[in-house]
């Protein structure tokens, strides 16, 4: 019988950030590489059999594959400089609420799975719940193959160096038809638990959210000769935009809206630069405000860059519509809660999208401060215990 | 005799970059490595004497060493992104104007250096003009030691992997002594010779310029799960001081103020910023307009940080002030143009840090469009093949 907190140790140094803080651990990255493998070992250790399916996906199983098995699990890969639960939480207390079931003497009716999905965040490739969306084929295969990483490699040839048959991914009827329910235990990452909640609470929606690009380009030129009036600078339609998404979002109740990544081009000191890419996060319950409100920062994008002489192209990388975790196993796993708190996520999850195909419910686990994708994300050591015991209760009432 | 176009033609395809377009050739990269290996190459098959002196700048003497040589040259160095011309056309043009010399049967009364000076750019170690700043002990060694790139490798251990001792990198009298004029001609950055001005001007001053860095200072945290009214996001901090820097630059007559590189951490599309830093170039003809200009950009970022709830720290990386190039020398090179167009240069040279010890003047070649720091950059073979018989004719006169 293993701990979370025994199993969280165990990969504790693996791909920490120097510069950052925290973890960077990308998919198919040598971190999240040895991490996998880590998995694979624990699993091994329990007896249990470890397949990897044609997405990537990692099963650890609990009894014989078959149809309709009761999967539970989360991701491995992390944001750059990203905290040690957001996760890995799930993956451990998915071992660890085996290892319960074992130690309560449940003998299963049927089997269970632990499961590892690859890109969760979409941190490498852009697109996040990646390994999820190719496996119900909610994304086109051949554009998955075409994504590129930050340093040119697709993801096609990413995954063959990885041992996958990139002519091979794609929507996976065999696999779905083997989640009976799917689980899926995560760190809450806001305050919905705060100081004094419960340490668990069971998922009920999960926030629509998308990812676009804006393609900005002016003119680039030297930074001492150029007079201030002869410039198009896309660095300054850029600025106008990242004030337009606070201002649009802080306007608009319940949306979030961020820019957290851009890079000019060349992004020399002394160069006024020639392009620059903006990435940007929006999300809310309702699909149409989060349409609504990208139309809104789009307009103000165009009047900006046509205010500086810039072109200015918007792209969409992904977009989820808001999703409503199965009503009749959220009713089940509360009961086998103490207290039957439901929270509502802003956070996107691979149990999200496997929704809209197989049952598929969330539990939460306490983070005080409700800080995540940031290297100060803490859970209590109690906290992820408690977590892994209600995992075992839930997959034991399902059984 | 070769011409300047056909010495860039055999350096064309070095550091050519596929992604920003134009060439990425920093200080001590493969690409710029090459850059001086090819000028000893040239240097040696024109049985000039080649040494590379403590702080890694190449002299090739026509003649033996000797102090109060003739010196001209430039740099190989490039932004990211750069141009062809922005410092190998000046070196280029030293070793066609010797050319031109020899062809001409003239027989020097004392020696000729052509040389090449490292880092000019600052793009790999943030402080232009890092060999002649190093040289005439402009930056304390121990500072310039210290300095790191990108990946986190300092400039002394970089040195040394090329060659030097970095124990003994700084002030150098005899090198000093030993130029008795120093000629730059570059590829002209503005538009001050235009569409149709002749091939070559003489520099006048160059701006005083500095390089300061913002690091601005937040909570970063998921971008999902944080309520707008929860964050201290500094992108909102860095927008903020990107659209005051175009504000107070565009409202002060004569200066030139950018922002063209910026680095979120940790980076992610998913992620509030914790931290982002954002570099800043000004320049201006005064350098007292200049520190007043810096500080009112720092008053309105610390307004912005505070408004945010970030913190924000300004950094001075590097300041020169507005350098007017020798006068004597400037009338002497006047006297041999065609046209004695005189200009002011916004861009930063060695030959302007040179000026404060050694007598320094300046040659610009004519560059229609005025872009630089660019893959558009361009020069017209024609005003190529000019300007180095122009350099040879002011060599010639100043013999």
């Amino acid at each position: 019988m293993m701990t979370v907190t025994t199993l969280l140790k165990e990969i504790a140094d693996v791909g920490r950030d120097g510069v950052r803080g925290g973890y960077t651990r990308p998919v198919y990255s040598s971190a999240e590489t040895e991490l996998r493998e880590w998995f694979r070992a624990a699993a091994h250790s329990r007896g249990l059999g470890v397949e990897t399916d044609r997405n990537g996906v990692i099963w650890a199983w609990w009894g014989e594959p078959q149809d309709g098995a009761l999967v539970t699990g989360s991701h491995l890969d992390s944001v750059p400089g990203g905290g040690a639960f957001d996760g890995p939480l799930g993956v451990a207390s998915a071992l660890s609420a085996i290892d319960h079931l074992r130690q309560r003497g449940v003998q299963p009716s049927r089997s269970i799975a632990a499961v590892v999905f690859p890109e969760e965040e979409g941190s490498r490739f852009g697109v996040a719940c990646l390994g999820s969306r190719l496996m119900t084929g909610a994304i086109d295969p051949d554009r998955a193959r075409a994504l590129t990483d930050a340093e040119g490699r697709t993801f096609a040839d990413v995954a063959a160096a990885n041992g996958l048959d990139p002519a091979h991914i794609g929507h996976d009827p065999s696999g779905l038809a083997r989640i009976g329910q799917f689980i899926e235990l995560h760190v809450e990452q806001g305050r919905g638990l705060g100081q004094c909640g419960p340490s668990v609470a069971v998922g009920d929606s999960v926030l629509g959210h998308g990812r676009w690009r804006f393609l900005l380009s002016g003119q680039g030129n030297h930074a001492g000769t150029t007079l201030m009036e002869d410039r198009r600078d896309p660095m300054i339609v850029a600025a106008k935009i990242i004030l337009a998404v606070q201002r649009l979002a802080t306007s608009t109740p319940q949306a979030r809206a961020t820019v957290g990544r851009i890079l000019p081009v060349p992004g020399g000191t002394n160069v006024i630069a020639s392009r620059v890419e903006l990435w940007l996060d929006v999300r809310h319950p309702d699909d149409l405000v989060t349409a609504d409100l990208v139309q809104r920062i789009n307009d103000a994008a165009a009047a900006a860059a046509a205010e500086e002489g810039c072109d200015c192209v918007l792209i969409e990388e992904s977009l989820s519509p808001t999703v409503h975790l199965d009503p009749a196993l959220r009713a089940r796993m509360a009961l086998a809660l103490p207290d039957g708190r439901v929270l509502d996520t802003g956070a996107g999850h691979d149990a999200a999208i496997l929704a809209a195909v197989v049952p598929s419910g969330m539990l939460f686990t306490r983070n005080a401060e409700g800080i995540s994708h940031s290297p100060e994300e803490h859970v209590e050591d109690a906290d992820a215990e408690a977590g892994a015991a209600v995992l075992a209760d839930v997959l034991e009432a399902l059984l």
